[in-house]
């Protein structure tokens, strides 16, 4: 091992070492090394001193590799998934997802985020970013499941349910900033819903906080042909133009979906260094498009991958979002050599931590990086044989091949099973919360299969 | 419970019962009752006698739903799962699959076969249909493992590593025919490749067998815009108006794929009632295209749901597949209304069943069929709670969820482990294989990152 003195923590042995690092780095019969929160070093496994270390994890065999990362999410509406699905966006909106967020509470938000964060730490993702109302809530929850977050109160020109006018969503927004800012685990980003929602004034004020404290701007941006209509009737250019023309554009600025962006539009992205989440599940079950993100990485930007919301996905799997985005650009573009499998890995990884400004802290396997650490089981009949790593993490693997995850030095799940808090009392709260709901929405009469949307066969 | 006298073999209890009946039925604290091969009874727990069944199977509170159904793969290609990704389909072919296939046996195909099986099972698949090299191994595998598998012997105008010349190939599938003729779980079928590949007098006589014993004719056709030049060049008209020229086309024949159809083309599958299987992860990896699903449903044709073999895809898992095909098709369409979780999960069952001439015996849970059945195990974080049971199905479920698998009967998967084979001696087996196959072809090189296709980062 690339000797760091001292005894380590935890040692991570007996697995093939996936780096993410510059040069690809792949090690079998690899090991890493944690002093504290941070890798001391990786390297092979026969320089291990196994007796000399506090606790060892065995890979078993398995790889052993970066957390994954995902850039884009709305954690709590975990209390909403399954809703209601397969309907126009509008009627999604206005039926059932805005009455049912005006009903959210500190708590609910709570809870929803536990449960969010149970399913991606289970599923080997060690960071998340999340948008939404009560992020002081999301904040505590990621604290208390021992994850790695970037959390921001969503802010436009209508009031919140959360915080009322929005000049108390900035107010609300410089509290997180400053209840959180020595925290080991939690990043606060200033996040304004979109160019659509928030007027100039709004996104100016903004990215002046995100400037002011060197944070992330976070925004949903073109994410539909509708949106990019509705930009071009109210300021006569396409949102990204829109948001450079108002001077908001910066390297700290990731922008979500990017599904309807033009050759200039990336053009202006690589000249702010502008970072992007990609979004495919969402924006093919919304029908929303298909991002250019071929397009966009061969003109330098750097992409990361994310969900987006359990309520148009409807999983928090970054595997099968892995598998996704490889296959639609493929099926896109009429090319099977784009998006190979080592590019989509690292949009899960090291672009993903880039995209957040966290490139420093995680997303690849590099002595000094924090430990954000997952060990794939790969003991099972679909994982077997192994000819290339890339492609059986990206085409072949599942959230559920996750055995072990260490957060920042702590292992938070071993043999597929939680550690940090009680999962199954965080499900029956959400049964409780699911049961009013329905009651307060008068959703009770159709039962499991009988919502407006799903047919009868 | 609807009552058939006696005293059942088999009891599933407490669980969401998910029919997939006609009528859509779903029964909350539901029961499924077995008596042999054949389901019974279907109805309210509260109605059952637990202490009169031999065995009974509590689903905990989760969904009992029929198994899923693969209405095509090519099994035994998990000998190659990985080996290739990311290329040219002609570099793909040439210089990896048809070179690994070329040295495949009999021993080869059973166990990359039975490996399968094992993958299908804990995933949930009950039944597949599957085209390859050797299919007696393929059918020996499947009874081994349990499994239902439709197996036809692909057949071509060139000489075959496993039969030689064509005519010992109608000797062959002939032979098979025979031999499983009385199996409670192999049905063969007539498999030849595809319209480029076969010419029309194979073509007939693979058709007159079909005819001759009341079995499925299964053939890829129009796979992709490629085919239909080649075909229209030779022949002058499509791949299906030339099968329909020559007169293939009948109510048994199941036409894989179809990604490249016309509305003539689709008129012509419903003129004589053709059957359909949708591969869409294939599709999207390979760069095929998108098969125009929901206008072939339009139309009437009943559609299937595959995976396509794992060389392809790379999984075999029917929940991402199901996944995949809800938001292909949305996208693709620009309407999130299409392909709605109902009629996706009909795809994957009862319309699968149809397409390979079973739904007599399974695709539902019906009293008279066969005892196909599945247990989800919903006390997981990412499908709590559950507002409706199909949407959680296509797009929060995954092969990991199933936790019991019965088929025919009987149980073969219990709390997700395999009971009816050794799957730790098959994956052993499989890891030789896979050695021997990187020795014969020289793929040593790179390691696990180092395929042609893979950059580095």
């Amino acid at each position: 091992m690339d000797g760091y003195p001292g005894r380590p923590d935890l040692l991570i042995v007996n697995g093939t070492v996936l780096t993410m690092d510059k040069e690809g780095t792949v090690m079998e019969n690899g090991a890493v090394a944690v002093s504290g929160d941070r890798i001391t070093s990786v390297g092979q496994g026969t320089e291990v001193d196994v007796k000399n270390a506090a606790l060892v994890i065995d890979a078993e065999g398995g790889i052993i590799m970066p957390g994954l990362i995902n850039t884009h999410t709305h954690a709590a509406m975990t209390c909403f998934r399954g809703l209601a699905d397969d309907m126009e966006l509008m009627t999604w909106l206005n039926d059932y997802i805005f009455p049912a967020e005006a009903r959210l509470t500190q708590d609910r938000v709570y809870t929803g985020s536990l449960l969010a964060c149970a399913e991606m730490m289970l599923s080997g993702t060690t960071c998340f970013s999340d948008m939404y109302l009560f992020e002081d809530a999301v904040a505590q929850a990621a604290s208390r499941a021992g994850m790695r977050a970037v959390v921001g109160e969503v802010l436009y020109d209508f009031d919140s349910p959360n915080y009322g006018p929005i000049e108390k969503g900035f107010d609300y927004t410089l509290g997180l900033i400053e209840r959180w800012q020595n925290d080991p685990l939690i990043t606060i980003a200033v996040e304004p819903h979109s160019p659509y929602l928030c007027d100039p004034d709004l996104l100016r004020q903004a990215a002046a906080i995100s400037e002011q404290y060197d944070i992330p701007l976070i925004m949903h941006v073109a994410e539909t042909a509708g949106e990019v209509k509705q930009i071009q009737k109210t300021y006569h250019k396409s949102p990204v133009a829109h948001l450079g023309e108002i001077g908001v554009l910066s390297p700290r600025f990731l922008a979500c979906h990017c599904v309807a962006v033009s050759d200039a539009d990336i053009e202006l992205f690589k000249a702010y260094d502008v970072k992007v989440s990609h979004n495919p599940e969402s924006n093919m079950k919304l029908a929303s498009g298909i991002a250019p993100v071929p397009a966009m990485q061969a003109a330098g930007i750097c992409v990361g991958l994310g969900t987006d919301g359990p309520t148009s996905n409807n999983n928090l799997d970054m595997f099968m979002e892995m598998d996704t985005a490889a296959k639609i650009h493929k099926v896109n573009l009429m090319d099977p050599t784009v998006m190979d499998a080592p590019t989509v890995l690292g949009m899960a990884t090291i672009d993903a931590a880039r995209s957040l400004g966290l490139d420093r802290e995680t997303g690849s396997l590099e002595p000094g990086k924090k430990a954000d650490v997952i060990v794939i089981d790969t003991r099972k009949p679909h994982l077997t044989p192994m000819y290339n790593i890339y492609s059986h993490l990206v085409y072949a693997a599942g959230g559920s091949d996750v055995r072990h995850v260490i957060i920042n030095g702590v292992p938070v799940v071993r043999d597929c099973a939680l550690l940090s808090f009680d999962v199954d009392g965080v499900m029956d709260q959400m049964r409780q919360i699911a049961a009013e709901i329905r009651r307060l929405h008068n959703w009770t009469a159709g039962g499991l299969n009988g919502s407006a949307n799903q047919k009868k066969r």
